[in-house]
């Protein structure tokens, strides 16, 4: 399945070992040995594969598979058919993250150390051991890149910049006036730290202000492909440890994420907004600049949110309500114009003004 | 018009071959040997000038064009004044696609035989007669490029990535785990193959899983300027043959796109959903992940799609309704508003309150 | 305050040098040599700095400040507390930004002429004098940079590009087809003059139409980061002269924008719409194509401008309307689903069958 232009893999591992990387016991001992090729989905696995189960709508593909074993919570075992092993876990889907790293992995030169002759690298940065530095990239005065990190060609890093240990900057990427933490993943295209937009628009036109704050990211932080990192202008834009953004996602100025967020792609966060720790936002949201968002807060894509949120809070729609709300509205236009058709809705106009003038 | 700092231009084309390329008989011998300078629009198109005619938007600019000839369908033809000839042609902007292309071509060195000693082409890579490939390129190992596809500056292709022929790759692309077609068309700054934003959440944090798909994208594709296409994560993300996506779009991985689809800009598209062909989506669609859309489906920009939809299928709003329902939405919302001012309104909802009390 | 890794930082500046700078008449002569050593916000300045109040939201932090002096308005001057100078100015925000830029400048390379032996400028270009020209750069035939203008690293400049003087391209940019004017800034990945999404769809499938116009972007313009600025087909696209971009906006073929516009970060244009002098869009709008919106327009973050709007109009929502209609649409839905829970949504509905069946 897995195409090896792009992957290597490890020819086999044997079901004994797989069943120690799950923590699984041992089904029985006559297949310690057999050899496992592959992690392959349902539909497709073979009696060498691995499979997985862990959406009920895929319950149909289950009852069929070819797998030689499934994993499977304990709750879904019974669905395994006979002839497929169930893998009892308690989390399927990290099990399958923990033999996708197992089997496979990507090919080209990560994870070496390098330098490329064809990148320009100041004398006044420090690049730590274990580096791999690709093609055409830049790295300018007072950069530091800790151990382990890895830049991607046509990378551009500007003077001061600080990048963790072990982290992934994918090419084509600019950073500036940042600091990163460890083991962070910013993918293809991201800007990070570049000016705001922050200006004084007064009688004399339109001046600028010059933004002198950076980029704080913590540890273990993923930036998407093309998304854009504002620095903050007095103060900080603060990513917390363990959040993930999707692609294309705008971060303005001044904001300020917590831990362990994720937002999905093509949100964008006007200026000095705080959102608290563990909050997942949509798609394509859109949130004011200078509110206060709590933890735990959801808020579903497309929504637009114009005030301050509680931690908890569920919201939906642009203006953003609770989230109950904004069904209640839909179900309150659709029925609206479910009942009246247009001639309808006339009369209803006017039944309406009739009794408004009463 | 045409500003020569960007465009060769034919000095002149004679009208006989300008009938040739448009399949329409020569109306009068007399000016077959006239040298037609160039392509203007109905407003400063001069007597040595041809233009055109396809919006009926434009009917007044015509009645006063000076151009020696237009090109019109044979409907609007009687519209063209006298002293204009008109050229009757089915389609008059597919014409004009012609006549441009014959007119004009782009500055720069497409189309050469080229690899600059500034780019750095992996022994490992093979690419093929007739290519360009631009400075400050990487092209990584197992990577195949065919034949004439120019690849322009600071691009990084990863490896075992293969590009069809007589494609064009623009500057400041990146493009890894990926196999496209022939004629390819990628704008600049697109991102192509990236890791997709697939994690598991559970008690131990946030653990990223391993992407071990593709992209596969058909003929005759374009890419806009900094799209983001990511990788399948078991399986592959799709984009069929001719379809066109315009500017910072985004595709999750697993995502499928069928044949002839055309994609407006800032659109974005959730992991796994299936799109048939024939699709029109408009500016800043959002769909939801999972969801299966038929063929000849149009979805109205701005809208937010969080079901399947069957073919043939029109909707607009977010959430997506049908089209019709969309705009009976929006009638009755401004009735409401309209017929109640804010007084007003407090005594109708009174007035709901009464009604349901009795 | 300020990270001296990314910033250079004047030591201190003398009391009277600031109010000079200000305008503003020394408060008394005994503080005349006083060393001011920064700019801080009101909660962190410290006795040797000065701060700033223009937003009254802040007015609990003003009481409580440290600060020696703080800038602030003429109305607002009795809101600072004793033993903290008031330096009463029209404009206190826009006094920020002319003291940011006195105590502050960024580190890096800017300002130096240079031309980076590892860029490529073609001898068919024209470099004046005082111009930075980074690594990796990549300058074609028949382009003209201005002096004074700093390029960064990895940018990729296409044939005929006029760039004005003093300008600043950050890095991974890419231009083609296009004419800046003077003060230009260009951010991270912005693209300028790639071509639009301009293909005919006729009975023998997609045609693309060649492009065949520019950009042309006036004087002291900023763009974003990753934003995407499509040329002209025939005609160009226009940005007027002092207005500014955020990040991830798109601007299809011939759109035309005004001077003194501000379009706020991941919002839309559509092809051929014409917008006028100092206008304000929000985040996250769209505008369909070829509409005429007026001088003066606001545009709601989010909304969907799908007609024309006139001079000094206010628009809100998808579709826009008048924002006070828009308030009023969101207070009629709330209203509606407040009064009516579920059950007796049913009843509501009822009844007005009741009604129209009568």
């Amino acid at each position: 399945m897995v195409d090896t232009r792009f992957y290597n893999k490890r020819e086999y591992i044997l079901f004994d070992e797989i069943c120690t990387l799950l923590g699984v016991p041992l089904p029985d001992k006559c297949f310690s040995k057999r050899e496992i090729s592959g992690i392959a989905r349902l539909d497709n696995a073979t009696s060498a594969d691995i499979t997985f189960f862990h959406n009920a709508k895929y319950a149909a593909e289950l009852s069929k598979t070819q797998a030689f074993a499934c994993v499977v919570s304990k709750k879904n075992a019974h669905l395994v058919p006979e002839g497929t092993i169930p893998l009892i876990v308690p989390e399927p889907y990290l099990a399958l993250a923990v033999l996708l790293k197992e089997f496979y992995s990507i090919k080209g030169k990560r994870g070496e150390a390098y330098l490329s002759p064809k990148a320009n690298i100041s004398k006044l940065a420090v690049v730590e051991d274990g580096c791999y530095i690709s093609d055409y990239v830049t790295i300018a005065d007072g950069v530091i890149v800790k151990k382990g990190t890895f830049i991607g060609a046509n990378v551009t890093i500007l003077d001061g910049v600080e990048i963790g240990e072990n982290s992934h900057i994918e090419p084509n990427v600019t950073i500036g006036f940042a600091v990163i933490g460890k083991n962070a993943y910013i993918k293809t295209g991201a800007r990070i730290g570049q000016q705001g937009f922050g200006f004084h628009i007064g009688k004399a036109g339109i001046t600028d202000v010059l933004q002198v704050g950076k980029v704080i990211i913590g540890d273990d932080v993923q930036i998407g492909a093309n998304c854009t990192i504002d620095r903050g202008s007095m103060g900080d834009t603060i990513i917390g440890s363990h959040s993930r953004i999707d692609n294309l996602v705008h971060v303005a100025h001044n904001v300020e994420i917590g831990d362990y967020c994720v937002i999905a792609a093509q949100t964008g966060i006007a200026g000095s907004t705080k959102i608290g720790n563990q909050c997942f936002l949509g798609g394509q949201v859109g949130i004011a600049g200078h509110l206060v968002i709590g933890d735990k807060v959801t808020i579903a894509a497309q929504s637009g949110a114009m005030r301050d949120i509680e931690s908890g809070g569920k919201v939906a729609g642009s203006p953003a309500v609770n989230i109950l709300n904004w069904h209640r509205q839909n179900v309150t236009l659709k029925k609206l114009i479910e009942h009246n058709n247009q001639t309808k809705m006339r009369g209803f106009f006017e039944k309406l003004k009739f009794i408004f003038k009463k």
